[in-house]
């Protein structure tokens, strides 16, 4: 069993449904308003709350910053590829697979920061390496905004997976900087991966021999490159807005 | 004067030559190739450098991760209205400024992320509150890559300097959640300032009351908010992405 603190993070993961929980721990003397969507949610999924000492959630705790809501839970369960095909298959023809594949990610929060990111932009699944998994749950959770708890994370251990999904006619397009094609000419309205790697040594050679594609992000000549959060945010947004741009086209058609 | 440290940030801060320096410390045997790129910076701006115990920069830096390089300098130095006015006046007119306003940040790297994101999408300037020249120089130089040394920075006191940028037909777009407007739906190929609010209390009051409009980002419902850096490098993305495809235009026609 884990710890999973912070208020926001704990509701969020009560919602999804994708972890099993012990109990919910909840400080003496909180004030009502702020705990009262946690005990909301718990009383939804059927979760016991128990009412503790602030000094024993501190002990808990990696800080001060719980909020008074700790949760005694499973770890967020990585989805196998199976669960992945089928969420995609189950996809309305409408939506195609939007895909969102990170490598070598240094930080928990940046990852964090990048899922809210994929949230946001309606990624249906982010791929992450094994070694992703190391990264203290808490601190990935927190800046995520919950969206750590809802995105399907499917853990990504070779490139079988990608190839599985080119055979369900999804693009894998590795962003990679000082290719010629820019991510705002591709076209991302169909089923499409997007590979990220990380800040020090971009996409494995592994990946990128899969990759249908490369793209590259149009930056300022001499600039320095974009964080991993920028990076994805950027190119998820501008799958968003083709796609946006595209349903806009057809009701007006 | 103040330390900077780390190799990357303080060779970026010789050749952008904002701040004036005193001597460049490098820690004794370390390997040459690492630091020839900062020795022939400091070389070409005339700053002499000095050899020092590894200890005595461990004792100066906020942690073992200088590198090896510490400059004793002067701190980054703000822009005025007045210096931010006369940039904006000799740009070409085929590059229409492009500002972007930044208010309640909570976070030095976050900010140092964004600066990154703001150098690498052609922002000319940011304009930032007073509160930010309090973040600790050192964690914001590092996550920027050198951007916060390259990038004028100008300290914003009064919305009297965005009344006398829209004086110089620089329209102001304020970013908030949940209004019509579409970024992806908004011209931002002319004069723009992008103003965004920090995570917690978005845009202030008196920079919304300047705002010649306001704009959001689509993002899809029921999902957190994006963070600082990824809503920037969204918005900053799309102002590159439409002036990248007007001069593409512009050669074909």
């Amino acid at each position: 069993m884990q710890h999973l603190e912070g208020r926001q993070s704990v509701e969020a993961a009560l919602r999804a449904r994708q972890r099993r929980f012990e109990v919910v721990l909840v400080a003496h003397g909180s004030h009502t308003e702020k705990v009262e969507d946690v005990l909301a949610a718990a009383a939804e999924v059927g979760v016991p709350i128990k009412y503790v000492d602030r000094a024993s959630l501190d002990a808990m705790a990696h800080g001060a910053s719980h909020g008074g809501v700790v949760a005694v839970c499973s770890a967020k369960p990585r989805a196998t590829p199976e669960q992945l095909l089928e969420k995609l298959a189950s996809l309305p023809l409408a939506e195609p697979p939007l895909l969102l594949l990170l490598e070598g990610v240094d930080d928990a929060r940046n990852l964090g920061f990048t899922l809210r990111a994929a949230e946001a932009f309606g990624a249906h699944a982010v791929l992450v390496k094994k070694h992703l998994w190391d990264f203290d749950e808490v601190e990935v959770s927190r800046p995520s905004s919950g969206a750590y708890e809802r995105m399907m994370l499917v853990q990504f251990e070779s490139v079988e997976l990608l190839r599985q999904l080119q055979g369900q006619k999804i693009r894998i397009y590795g962003c990679l900087a000082g290719v010629k094609r820019s991510v705002f000419e591709t076209k991302l309205a169909r089923g499409v991966c997007l590979a990220i790697g990380g800040e020090k040594r971009g996409l494995s050679g592994a990946v990128r021999k899969v990759c249908d594609r490369f793209v590259t992000i149009p930056s300022v000549p001499g600039a320095a490159s974009l964080s991993l959060t920028a990076a994805a945010a950027v190119v998820l947004g501008e799958a968003r807005r083709q796609r946006l741009d595209g349903a806009a086209r057809k009701l007006q058609a």
